[in-house]
């Protein structure tokens, strides 16, 4: 086998030359090793066949990961021009595994193998004249060039994984062995799973910034889970174990199968593993280069909807709760194995291409007690992927995890044989759709514990009208205008005589809410709007809410607010979020010292309705504060209900005329003010409006 | 005959407790008078007929000069409380005369007449408090609650003279003759009418603003006229000479009548002038509270299009171009008439109720040989009535004029036996609809001059995205921001070289092609709207232009531009403004030393062909200047055509690295800049936007 090298680079040093050189062997190795992996191939047309319908043929991914380095070069402007603007496009956008039925029917134009190789000797040249002479200081940073050749390397070494997949799928004919490439020699019987009992606990989950290795936007962050005792199988599910799920006709029963599951089987007709053959009475396994009888003892590798049904039917068989591992459980069997990539001396696992080209059987490597913490294949887990808190993208690469925020891809941990570099860190995520194929196979817990308990999808709002909103309510100041919300609390707040009670009404995305808990010791936020009440909502509940904003066209800034920011260090426990009808709420809903309606009149069908019988729900001496700018539309208010901005009897007749005659007799007004707020729509443009403010006191009856 | 004290008020003086009692003599005269004239009314049910359909029966005008104060103290907030507030709000609104057949069947709950009495008892006391206790200084201004006073005197002396229109259609039973408004006695053979003629000249039109009386607002503002010498007849048209027309079959005639005569023609089917009834074989004619037979030498009083048919008529005869008079050429006769209300020390002309409470024989009043000049009845023009430049509401009354500017309103001049106060001074305007009955006649003229060369009609401008952007070319700052178009041309001006031929493609309303026509020779303003370049060239030709801007809901502010306060004297003669399309210029748009196209590129259904076809227009070492935000839009730019704001190839791609992709083989980027601009859409609410400007210079070949 050739010197693999694949762990990954430390970002620190005192020596810029000697680690100048790091990468330079980093870069190189990687490079050669992605090379030779496309030599078990063993004729160019092999490269134009699709084995993976959902996937490009292999050309495209031989081309990709040289033409990645060079668009993120050039978006960074660290490469002064393309090598092959053709090339470049052609070669730049992998296809989504989106969907199982989303076929890919693009007409490509692909070039000829030679002159990929050709592409990637240019590429390869400029890139390791771009790391001899660009700027390096230690320790390396996400802002330096160095940050983007490792992105390319890392990049590099996931797609090393997973073509092995693709040609895993490739006919064996168009396949030679590879003395390079060799397969773990060892097979035979698997040994009985059992199980061994964790002690749980408090786990904090995410990755330190300052982390002395390369890592991807979505390791970043951090998260306190509480995780209940738990057992875990000792062993990686085998062969021969999910065998008995087969045999059984597991994937005849659907009741096993989650709805995801059973359209995943409707749509496939899948019977087996993907990588399992029938041949007569026996069952053959097709690994990278050959296709060999079963190995019994070597790990089953499964999607994660397979994975799931078969912990279905093993629990039902058992009557005890078993699942597949929470990321947080699995986390808290990676603290059995000490040290981490890139400071281990030995590799402690099939891992890293350290051992064998393929995996190997369940029982080699024991990390006290549990086998295969680490290595052999990825084991799938319950856990969609999500950012932790303070989760930000790098901006050279802000779709590298956002759009898999979705909940509907689901964590892998672990790493397997062929996973290096980056990949093989204890802080790793990776995530796919949960019929997707990778070596990746599983572990099943027993656990009482709900999976919601350790995960939440903490999904990037990107409807334009609510990121609006929450940008306007938690982003920055434009035009050095200040936050809205706050700016007038700040205005009621002189004004404040009893604190019991206050109901922010239209409270939209609940800033005011917030600042209002501050001050009061409760607090109502009730919008017309479930949609705006559940970002609010979410805030509350997890401390973070997320949210994409236009910056020009189609293109988005990732934006997040948190509690903390707010400068709340607890979630405060005296506001609630409401859907409610600002002229129709429920009787409980009374009795305040402060109502504060702001942009909500303008915005309601009958703004009098509502200004007749909010007074009743108002103490006496209580405050009743309007903000609006009077942006009457029929869109929301017909024309007959408008309070103002009207001619009455033929005469002008104002919105704050309206208002002074109709809460004028049960209310003072204290004072006005003009506060002026910024919506942002792009980066480039906002609306900027300045509303008025009224603050009224009822008069004592 | 009552004291009718009929002249208006010197506004000026030393002495504020005299002014103070003038006023009140003014206001009580004024009321008197108008109770006066509905006493000629003998019953009560009387007032709740509907002589005029159009119109309301009369117990609304009895009533509503009384709640014309009020409304207008309360807006002004020079009256703590209303009176009567359900009174006032119905007595609030007239019927508009604006179509013949637009009839009120709103159903109104009219009060009995001994109701309005009292309340317009107590409004008078109310009055009378007011103007005893206002503040005073003087002179009066309109910005001083004795202006409010004197709006509601002279709103009440116009209304005297409406209202007396209206008695004069009630049916004679309910009339009695009554002592104080008693008709001339004199009747007899009209003189043989002849043609005078009055040289021309350069005309000044409009009121001073120091002018020493109360004015409406249509009188201010200033206007230049040429006129060509004119023969004028020297009488008003009598009964006798209009019966011709009517005897030769002139109302059967439909080729006399214009398009609107005729239509009016077929909606009443009138066969003669409305206060006209034939009898057997007599004519008859009411007056005000009698029917007597045809006066023939007094004036015939007929509407504008009746008018105009008979002159049509009688050019058509002796083959001359015979006309009404355009309001220029009545203020030329009115040279004739010394001094002005209110410094007359005798009135010179059946005017200001001085001599009859109807109308008296043409030849009466002789002013320098022109009969009639003023008085005895209102002559009809060809003239719309429009605001002269300089126009401005006054804040109280914003609707007393502008929905007048509609080239639908017609003015008369000179006033009636009835026209008291400011409808007698020389710089009153009045108009209505062209089919409407006032006491009015005509007289007619003989000249060459088109109508169109004195008159136009500068309408107001209400389309809302029209009038935002009149407002953004050439309204007002708003958070400090400077004008945008004037910013942009500031920034390009250092970078001139040549300064022969430039293009503003996208020109909107012009603001940025004016400014460019004081550096370039030759300026060509395009856009693809007509109806923006409608604004720009109108601006260019009258030198002036109006629109409306919403301040709140339905409510408008009036604002308008001038050439000369964006320091043009003249009108620039070097700027043409065309519609034209900037994908696909006609070839004369060519040799260009700058091309400037302004918030234009985002709005194209295919910028890139812009740029691709643009260069070619362009002179080397010319500019070409992009200013433009990037808010790409669906509904303006199908997505596959915008520059940037989009992933390609899985990258972020700008608009401005488009820009420099297609523009930098032919242009060198010369500076960039970001370029703030402001659109209001009311008081309280507007955009907000950072353009990018980028200006390229083009590389010589």
């Amino acid at each position: 086998m050739i010197k693999r090298n694949a762990q990954t680079l430390s970002l620190s040093g005192t020596d810029t030359a000697s680690k100048r050189r790091e990468l330079t062997d980093y870069f190189r190795t990687t490079w050669e090793l992605y090379e030779s992996l496309f030599e078990v191939i063993n004729n160019d047309e092999a490269f134009f066949l699709k084995p993976e319908p959902l996937r490009h043929p292999l050309v495209f991914y031989f081309g990709h990961t040289a033409t990645f380095f060079i668009n993120k070069l050039t978006l960074a402007k660290w490469l002064p021009q393309r090598i092959n603007p053709r090339f470049e496009s052609m070669f730049a956008v992998g296809v989504d595994e989106m969907s199982w039925d989303d076929l890919d029917d693009t007409h490509y134009q692909w070039p000829r193998i030679d002159e990929v190789r050709q592409y990637r000797d240019q590429v390869k040249e400029a890139l390791l004249h771009v790391i001899d002479t660009m700027p390096l200081t230690l320790p390396i940073t996400p802002d330096s060039p160095a940050w983007v050749i490792l992105m390319g390397i890392e990049h590099e070494r996931i797609h090393l994984e997973t073509s092995s997949v693709i040609i895993r799928q490739l006919p064996l004919e168009h396949i030679s062995p590879h003395p390079q490439w060799p397969a773990c020699p060892l097979t035979g019987i698997a040994p009985d799973n059992d199980l061994v009992r964790v002690e749980g606990g408090p786990l904090t989950q995410g990755r330190c910034p300052d982390r002395d290795s390369y890592g991807w936007d979505n390791e970043y962050g951090r998260q306190q889970v509480q995780l209940e005792s738990f057992q875990v199988s000792r062993f990686l599910v085998s062969n021969q174990e999910f065998l008995e799920f087969v045999q059984s006709g597991g994937y005849q029963q659907h009741r096993h199968w989650c709805d995801e599951g059973q359209a995943w089987l409707k749509f496939t007709g899948a019977r087996h593993p993907r990588f399992w053959q029938p041949r007569d009475d026996l069952w053959l396994q097709r690994n990278l280069t050959e296709l060999v009888p079963l190995p019994m003892n070597w790990p089953v590798e499964v999607n994660q909807l397979e994975a799931k049904a078969f912990c279905n039917w093993k629990a039902a068989r058992i009557k005890q709760p078993l699942r597949l591992p929470t990321e947080a459980e699995w986390q808290k069997l990676r603290q059995r194995v000490e040290d981490n990539n890139p400071d281990w001396a030995s590799i402690p696992g099939n891992l890293l291409l350290d051992k064998w080209a393929s995996s190997c059987p369940v029982d080699q490597f024991d990390h006290n007690g549990i086998f295969d913490v680490v290595g052999n294949v990825w084991q799938w887990t319950e856990t969609a992927i999500d950012g932790f808190s303070g989760f930000e993208v790098h901006p050279l690469y802000d779709d590298f995890s956002t759009p898999t925020f979705d909940g509907k891809h689901t964590l892998m941990k672990g790493g397997s044989w062929i996973s290096t570099g980056n990949e093989a860190l204890a802080d790793s995520r990776y995530a796919f759709r949960r019929h997707f194929y990778q070596h990746a196979g599983f572990r099943y817990v027993i656990s009482h514990q709900p999976v919601a308990d350790t995960q939440y999808t903490n999904t990037y709002e990107t409807d334009a009208l609510i990121a609006q909103y929450l940008e306007f309510h938690y982003g920055p100041s434009y035009f050095e205008v200040a936050n809205f919300p706050k700016a007038v609390v700040n205005l009621i707040t002189p004004h404040i005589r009893q604190q019991c009670r206050a109901l922010d009404i239209g409270c939209s995305v609940g800033r005011a809410s917030l600042e209002l808990s501050r001050r009061f010791e409760q607090v109502d936020g009730i919008d017309f709007s479930a949609r705006f009440i559940q970002q609010a909502y979410e805030l509350l509940q997890r401390g973070e809410k997320r949210y994409t904003v236009t910056s020009e066209g189609d293109l988005v800034d990732y934006k997040q607010v948190t509690l903390s920011q707010l400068d709340f260090p607890e979630p405060p426990t005296n506001v609630r979020f409401v859907q409610g009808d600002a002229c129709n709420l429920k009787p409980q809903f009374d009795g305040y010292d402060l109502v504060l309606a702001s942009n909500l009149i303008d915005r309601l069908a009958n703004p009098r309705l509502f200004l007749n019988t909010i007074p009743a729900r108002i103490n006496d001496d209580g405050l009743l504060v309007i903000v609006s700018p009077y942006t009457w539309l029929e869109e929301f208010t017909p024309r007959e209900h408008w309070l103002g901005g009207l001619k009455v009897n033929g005469e002008t007749y104002t919105t704050d005329q309206a208002l002074q005659e109709i809460l004028g007799s049960q209310f003072e007004l204290v004072q006005q003010h003009q506060v002026p707020f910024v919506i942002r729509e792009t980066a480039r443009k906002f609306q900027h409006t300045l509303a008025q403010m009224s603050i009224w006191r009822k008069i004592n009856n």
